[in-house]
């Protein structure tokens, strides 16, 4: 079972390939970021990204994929800004047939950390721990695509749980 | 010179296609809306408003691309979802190499009616004027697909004429 997480955005979208282990522990195959310039016009930036996403995609070949849901409380340009890219990366997950989950970022961080309310450096403390990873993974967007990639692998499971 | 005018959503993209008479009036080639089901699952909705678009820019071949930019000041769940449409409207015109423009509503208003503030029932009639039709083009959205080609043809005409 490999999981696709995605933390969307224009700017920088954050990516994660994280798969299960045999004793069901997850295992960081692959993470970073996809980073466009705001100096090119958007057009090309979201050009550049779903072509980065379906290149992802093809390489490692997941069986899922998980996304951030949007929450923006004040800044609506900011809003608009990151959902053009959330919008094609939903796209070129849907081309790629792929399941798409969608969690809250209260969800993530209850799933990763116990508390819905966890702050940043716990969050990632806790990824860090939960990959056995040496350090904290850097960027903070790939962590969180790490982080929600692990929130998928946990649905999974529990639906394979219940259903057998 | 054909123009593709868009007016970006995800339940409905209205668009339209205008080109230019020899005597410089424009003339409406085609237009109409993109529909999506809310029901539907977003991405399957942004897959649809994707390859709709990349059919219409095959059939039409326009020589630009004309949509309105985004403003939202209230609501921001719906200005998320508008974008998402707008991301893959913007990636099947970049997938076109198209030129594209790019408008306020209040500059459309402006260019169409002589008016930013110009109400929806009077830039209709301006539209439906200007493009000597019998009736008012529906549904809405069609129509301010056709008000943001028309400008855009304006916007073509005074570069040609300042360039020549």
């Amino acid at each position: 079972m490999l999981v696709m997480g995605i933390d969307p955005g224009t700017a920088t979208t954050g990516y994660a390939f994280v798969r299960e282990d045999d004793d069901g522990a997850p295992v960081a195959v692959d993470y970073g970021v996809i980073l466009t310039e705001p100096k090119t016009p958007m057009p090309q930036r979201l050009q550049h990204i779903y072509r980065e996403m379906t290149r992802l995609i093809r390489a490692h070949q997941p069986d899922e994929a998980a996304i951030e849901e949007m929450f923006f409380g004040k800044n609506v340009t900011a809003a608009i800004t990151v959902a053009q890219g959330r919008g094609v990366t939903l796209l070129a997950l849907a081309d790629a047939g792929l399941k798409i989950r969608e969690y809250k970022p209260a969800e993530v961080k209850q799933t990763i950390a116990g508390s819905g309310n966890a702050p940043k450096p716990q969050m990632q403390e806790m990824v860090r721990a939960l990959l056995d990873l040496e350090k904290v993974p850097k960027p903070d967007d790939a962590a969180d695509a790490l982080a929600i990639a692990i929130t998928a692998l946990q649905s999974s499971r529990w639906e394979r749980l219940i259903d057998s």
